[in-house]
């Protein structure tokens, strides 16, 4: 992977044949990112999907072996056991330009993976909610 | 819904039964949000989405009872008769991992809704365009 | 075009009838932005996308004419033979909410187009990478 500093984070390229979830986690582990902001877009194989049964609080996954436009990755970077970890969001295309998506559980880049992290000053962090199934966001503040 | 202070707005949490656009409109007028550029992913259940037909000037609507998975969410805040304005457009994916997606009118989280709320310092304000028949962007300078 | 300066770049609305692409590069070329993250949304027609295939290093392409809800647009801006170069991934959205995506040649605004620009103080730029096919960030720094 390679990247290059910016005023609030990095520009990331992850490379052909590098896995973009475990490259990102280990740049947001060295780099001490606690909270952050990812996007971006590139092309990707191997590439395993789910989706949330709000119901048996399980995910249905699926896995698409064949390279696919990524067009969209939405995630964020927040505290999970103390350690940086990134939920994300995608959606993929293929050579007919149909498109899938979901939460992404890992890709590899085919070609290109473009990425913007930008740094977050905060501390959100993560705690299993038993109503849902799933660790979520814990923030400072609380809204009716 | 929850939420932490960041920098340059806002991490918002939307909780399980909140309303997306109307908890976050709400939060824009509670914390003066004029401009912002807002991006998030999640579980959403009770999507109504819209397509607008340039010729009749009317949104063909379209109602998502169940969960889907929020896989993209995109929209801006701007004022509109003085007041914060949402316009979002989102993606979402079912268990089979298949997408819709149009201009987003509401939408019920049915597990999390993480988004980030960035606040823009500027006075882009709405006033309908006639002839698009849409309330469009204001802005202070213009280009050939 | 219209457009609003903001703290870290701009909000830039692409009227009715302008190119996308192109007026956005035209306006990154004015503005010396050299390095950008852009996304937006809006309704737009005449759209072409594409789809890279590794193994020909050729995009496929298909045209779509009727207006379609620009529901994602993410991009950046980077530097290409020394002048902004615009890469860009879409997702788009029909009357019946149905969605295809790609890689965003070009398309027109039919009703609004709504973008974010965001400046970054970088000087990533492309240069073509023979093993891929495609002209690839060129960053300041690489790990392993």
């Amino acid at each position: 992977m390679r990247y290059s500093a910016i005023e609030d984070g990095y520009m990331v390229y992850v490379e052909k044949n590098e896995r973009i979830m475990d490259t990102l986690t280990e740049f947001c582990l060295g780099m001490d990112v606690q909270n952050a902001q990812l996007s971006g877009i590139g092309a990707v194989k191997g590439i395993e999907l789910g989706a949330y049964d709000v119901a048996s609080k399980e995910y249905i996954r699926q896995h698409f072996e064949d390279t696919w436009e990524l067009v969209s990755y939405q995630g964020n970077v927040t505290l999970k056991d103390g350690r940086p970890f990134i939920h994300a969001h995608v959606t993929i295309s293929d050579h007919s330009m149909r498109t899938r998506g979901g939460h992404l559980f890992e890709a590899t880049v085919s070609a290109v993976g473009e990425f913007f992290l930008r740094r977050v000053d905060s501390s959100v962090h993560r705690k299993l909610d038993e109503d849902i199934g799933l660790p979520t966001w814990c923030t400072t503040d609380h809204k009716e």
